[in-house]
């Protein structure tokens, strides 16, 4: 098992990563000082449950602790304020009191809803991430949690950080393949932003990676959380340096919105945005090797890196536009200058942006 | 006018209470660096928009601000996920961005709601407090805020301290006299808590408060909020100092209960409870004074200390058992031990709780 640190003062918390360590899940809490007085309440999604709720409610309950369970419907539908005051009222009816723990077991949705939930439940109690996708080694460290409003993504929410952070490299096992390389996607972009190092290690063990290797996943986990969490502990509540996750988001959310969030998954569209960044970078003036490596690393892990032909042009940059990461008006990225650097441009001419667009459509 | 400042380090901020200082708002928004390049938006009641939402309105966007506004239904059932959903959306719909402020122009339930959507709103923006209640003292210090569930009431919330509190005493004066009798109680009570010489001034001012004479009532807040501000200051996130606010919340809360929360207003309750607290401590042993005189003094307001009698004592006693503050089944009570101090004792036989309620039902 490795472990390693958020440091954010005194709401510095681990991340323990490792083979079938939700084994060890009540040892954890106890280790952490949550007792078996006050219930637990444990929130997943009815895929996750299916594999990892009764063996989690078991062992629980084994080592003395009164567990509630919420399970919501799998995808981004649960994130929604109808579905937070749902597990409120599970909460309320458990008797959580303020003692309480809430314990997120799933990908990003549950990690996002749980976390707002216990954010706001008594005006805060305490929460444990137990990530269960590649992906959610981004929304699982750093404390931003959300729900969505019909009208925009993530704007209810709060910054809550948990006690602690539990990876089990088992869990991602059950994940289907399309979900593992967009996954994998997103764990190497944290690489392209701050770790040259990591990226070198995910194109020479792309294949172990993959077959979900469990040393070659818990290698990459704990390097793509370190980033996060180097990044995060500059910067807890997204005042600037933060930004810099983002590479790929500003093509990539744009992709997402105007294919309707149901033909990309977010990595995919992660992926294009992140060689369009590149792109951005080379005509920016940095070396043409950018572009290259960030494309044939990519291609490695079976991502297609190209917008699908039928998605509109002038539908994606106006799709840009509207991103709340647009300051007055201006298009804001996050450029990748070498392997392992990025830099935060906020003068990037929009018909530049349109250019790369327009050849990121035109070859396979 | 009075200015205090609630010292909570980084997030510390200041109250300023005068007569007619809301003509002030704009000036003071810009002292506080509230700028007019985003939008702001004010939210309020039907009640209190009908005296001061237009030319708070007017003034603000004299001064260049862009003003959206929110104007719920006057009462408790605001306080709703559902009123906060709809905040929410006139938000975004008025386009308030990372760096707007929200304005809550009102009593208790507006703050609370006000300030649970400022502190959600990408998660989290700018937030001033306006309270037109004397009530509303209590509620706008100290950065408590909340939404009720079906379940349980102010459940669902955060702690989010507002950039400045702006208490303006003309704003006071449209309130009916019986909310101004309960509201008075509930500032009366910050003294037995911690200032003797607030409640001598009380007790020989009643008169001119209870006119509303303005030098009283700046007086008056300014003693009662320094009071909430040295305790919140002190421990803001409520693990254990901050109960002591609780004075008369024991016996209060259980009978708002058992009436429905239509019968008593929060004042008036609190007021039979202060009564209730100060018997107990004569039973503890205190001077017997410490009762005759918190009775002494509430009457002076026109408070009825007693509790209606065809309120159920068991349904009393019921009600309190249910109530979040008790802990493991034990009674705890704020114990007023003379005027201007008070003592957390979390064991208080139940039997002695039951004595002082049929006393409190007994006698006229």
């Amino acid at each position: 098992m490795k472990q390693l640190t958020v440091d954010l003062g005194e709401r510095s918390y681990p991340i323990y990563i490792g083979e079938g360590i939700l084994s060890d899940l009540a040892a954890r809490l106890a280790d952490h000082k949550i007792g078996v007085k006050s219930p637990l309440l444990v929130v997943t999604d009815e895929r996750v449950s299916s594999h990892y709720l009764a063996p989690v409610r078991e062992r629980l309950e084994a080592a003395g602790y009164r567990v509630a369970t919420a399970v919501v419907a799998p995808g981004e539908k649960s994130k929604s304020l109808a579905v937070f005051e749902d597990v409120i009222t599970v909460a309320l009816e458990a008797g959580l009191d303020r003692n309480s723990t809430v314990i997120a077991l799933g990908g990003g949705v549950v990690g996002d809803l749980a976390g707002y939930v216990a954010a706001s439940y008594m005006r805060g109690i305490r929460f444990v991430q137990i990530p269960t996708t590649i992906l959610a080694h981004d929304s699982s460290v750093g404390g931003k949690v959300a729900v969505n409003h019909r009208l925009a993504k993530n704007v209810i929410g709060a910054f809550h950080q948990p006690e602690f952070v539990l990876y089990d490299t088992a869990t991602i096992r059950t994940l289907p393949e399309r979900e593992v390389r967009a996954g994998l996607a997103e764990l190497v972009k944290e690489g392209f932003i701050m770790d040259r190092a990591f990226v070198e290690y995910c194109d020479a063990n792309a294949e172990k990676l993959l077959a979900l290797d469990a040393e070659a996943l818990q290698h990459a986990l704990y390097a793509g959380c370190a980033v996060k969490a180097k990044v995060v502990s500059a910067d807890e509540k997204e005042s600037g340096l933060r930004a810099v996750l983002n590479l790929g988001h500003t093509i990539g959310h744009a992709l997402e919105a105007v294919s309707g969030y149901d033909e990309l998954l977010h990595g995919e569209a992660i992926a294009i945005g992140m060689v369009g960044a590149a792109m951005l970078s080379v005509k920016l003036g940095n070396s043409p090797s950018i572009a290259e490596e960030t494309e044939r690393i990519l291609r490695k892990f079976g991502l297609q890196v190209r917008i699908p032909a039928h998605l509109d042009t002038d539908a994606i940059m106006s799709a840009m536009m509207r991103d709340k990461k647009f300051k007055e008006g201006k298009m804001v990225f996050i450029i990748p200058t070498e392997i392992g650097k990025v830099e935060i441009n906020g003068d990037v001419p929009a018909e530049w942006v349109r250019e790369i667009v327009e050849r990121l459509k035109g070859e396979a």
